[in-house]
């Protein structure tokens, strides 16, 4: 049955400035309203554990969707499909009467009306609100090289990182000049951290094994796979040990680490780094993120990855009623480091946020400060070696790789994900098929094999 | 291990014109060149049968996928992914040494020097030709519909039909005009051919059955499905009895059919069809098709849908050495009644065409006419009922559509995703929950959610 809520008069008529559109009039039934904007882990983990809490919960996102970020470059290099890693927000809180999913681009909060602005020009009004708007790749202020060299955060991400990268081979396969055909054979994925070994490991395979084989003029494993750090090391919040394995592991799946090399340019010709040239037609961009814009829609105080500057229970100063988690704030751990911007550590924020808002309406004692627990870093490096740092136990290799596995599969929402993807790897293992080598969004005649 | 040919001279040196580029100087080894253009199934099973014959062959192909067109739809109504069915040219043929694949896109056909030219001035000489180009959708002379109406041809219309689908619901739930959301829950389907029937019936269980109680301001069984078929019933190729079953299956699911009213205009507001009027904020288009422009290239006779008049064995007129094929072709079945253009047609006039070259190389008495068998008429009408129709046997209901089922996961290529799509249909079945409800390229913010 659907749910069916009844067009009553706002509770908060009187705080509401300007226009007032019939989606501010939509009741909360007199609860208290909690808006959270943004679906990914650290949001959705606050709807999920808000179940019982007697609020009135309004959960906007821009897309239709809940993705699983940490599966993402595998269908950026043809391993998984979209549906196998993305589900449907409304659907996942379909049993939840208490929720209602609006899909919607936020545009600013009015914080003194304690409204959260939409496109179109409507409002929803909140009493309690949680930001859980994520981050974008950054360029360091070179948004000049974003054409040249794709991040990776979204599904179109992907799909556009898969065509380029299947792009290069076929036009390769035509290609006539040698060194045309060496820069499109010519792989760098620029930033050393778990995406972009994940990127660089994958890619080595699908070049020097899947594909091999399935053309006539070129031959695969001639291609040139560059990971190109700016630090000293890759894996940097991994041990030093474990980042020289995951070196070594990486160049035996043929991949070239260039360390302690900035890169200074990019083009659609190639990348410079360290003072160095290299011709590549296709290059990639895992090196860097930045927040969303919410402390700009908040006038908020910020780091310089524009993430929120929260007080240790997460709200943000001088707004106890505001909270901010996941890769749009910046808090530290009880080491003093800050909260890294990964999933579990958004979902555990997301979490204690929900606790917060329980124990306040019940008038208890607010449950403090937010305490990261850090259960471990997980990498993988090809399909047959990961490293995993959990502290007390460090694991490489084979061992590591089916822990990372079970893992990544224990996360996915809903069994039938589970089935697809474990189907989808066990392919990969059996036959060496990829599932998803599609080439969409643009054909042979369109700007995909444009001579740039 | 990848093939490698050596470039060497052409053999038709002699005939060449113009421009001499890299890619005519490869070799065929000596052998009778065959170039195949389109890798759908009569592309395809032309070339799969050609296996061990004394030629060189390359297929051309602007996408890198081979499609399953019959389960499109599914796309396009959420219940499959893309990558479930379609497969990558190259891949399916990697174990075929004599096959050369080509992503590129064919601008025309230079039949006195014998080269198929293509994209970026490149040609492909050949000995024999054969032209498997399929059809797009087409809208009788009004063009200008397209953008309002989207047609159901390749995996990128397929998700546009899904985006827009998805789309009106998320708008109908924040619209606060009534007219407004009616017209947003109302969706046209044009053309009672297998397409139109198959996309109304499982539009109207997304709306009366799977949607149910994601929404929480509209009633998805509010929606209105209407079918417009301009004939005086739908599924024309089907016994009248069959149609009259349809058109019943299609009542009970909710679907409004409209017979013997063609469709005279069509807007971002809705259609008029039969001198009546429907505001609809979706409108989808399976009333007919426009061949490849073939008949162009080659400047021979064709239909007015643009296809090929080609001789009975399949060659074109004056033009022994050139074949045509599937949607592209028109021919006369036994019957004296056009060969239809469904898959089954075309894979047997691929294999027919193969079997004629290897008789004409052998210097074997040709295979004579081709004669078109029928093997049957299928069509689902939302995931219970169905119809088939193979002349001595006629199926309706629940029977029907498992061997629909079946006959179509038999039908996909390679045992992967024969599971995939079962896995995806068993889910449908037992939990209701359509696996591909993803809405991609433009989110909430972008054109997809503008207001036209």
């Amino acid at each position: 049955m659907a749910e069916r809520i009844e067009v009553v008069e706002s509770q908060t008529g009187d705080r509401v400035e300007g226009q007032t559109s019939e989606l501010q009039r939509r009741s909360s039934g007199g609860l208290h309203r909690v808006v959270i904007v943004g679906g990914g882990f650290g949001g959705l983990q606050c709807t999920i554990d808000l179940k019982g809490a007697p609020v009135h919960i309004t959960l906007i996102d821009r897309r239709n969707h809940h993705l699983f970020q940490p599966l993402l470059y595998q269908v950026a290099t043809t391993s998984l499909a979209t549906s196998e890693i993305a589900w449907p927000i409304r659907s996942l809180l379909r049993t939840r009467p208490d929720v209602e999913t609006l899909l919607a681009t936020v545009t600013g909060v009015d914080t003194a009306g304690r409204r959260v602005l939409l496109d179109g020009g409507d409002a929803v009004p909140y009493d309690t609100l949680v930001l859980a708007t994520g981050a974008r790749h950054a360029y360091f202020g070179h948004d000049e090289w974003e054409p040249f060299a794709p991040g990776l955060k979204t599904l179109e991400d992907a799909t556009t990182v898969r065509r380029r990268l299947l792009l290069a081979f076929e036009r390769a396969e035509r290609a006539t000049d040698l060194d045309e055909r060496q820069a499109l054979l010519s792989f760098v994925i620029i930033g050393g951290g778990p995406t972009g070994v994940e990127l660089a490991g994958t890619i080595a395979e699908l070049a020097h094994e899947n594909l091999r084989g399935d053309f006539r003029h070129i031959d695969t494993r001639d291609s040139r796979v560059v990971l190109v750090e700016a630090g000293p090391r890759i894996l940097p919040a991994f041990t030093e040990d474990l980042s020289a394995y995951a070196k070594g592991a990486l160049e035996k799946l043929g991949v070239t680490v260039e360390l302690g090399r900035p890169v200074t340019d990019c083009n659609a010709d190639g990348v410079m780094f360290g003072g160095q040239w290299l011709r590549a037609r296709t290059i990639l961009w895992a090196a860097g993120v930045q927040a969303s814009p919410a402390a700009q829609w908040l006038d908020a105080p910020a780091d310089r990855a524009g993430r929120v500057l929260v007080e240790p229970d997460l709200t943000v100063p001088g707004h106890p009623e505001i909270f901010v988690v996941g890769d749009t704030a910046m808090v530290n751990g009880p080491d003093g480091t800050p909260v890294p911007g990964i999933a579990p550590a958004a979902k555990q924020q997301g979490g204690f946020v929900a606790r917060t808002i329980g124990a306040r309406l019940k008038g208890e004692p607010s449950a403090g400060a937010f305490r990261y627990a850090h259960a471990g870093s997980l990498a993988t490096i090809g399909k047959r070696a990961a490293v995993v740092d959990f502290g007390w136990l460090k694991l490489t290799g084979w061992t590591a790789w089916w822990l990372w596995g079970l893992a990544h599969i224990y996360f996915l929402i809903g069994v039938r994900n589970r089935l697809a993807v474990a189907l989808s790897w066990l392919w990969i293992y059996l036959r060496g098929q990829r599932s998803a080598r599609l080439i969409t969004q643009g054909d042979a005649g369109g700007e995909a094999l444009a001579k740039d």
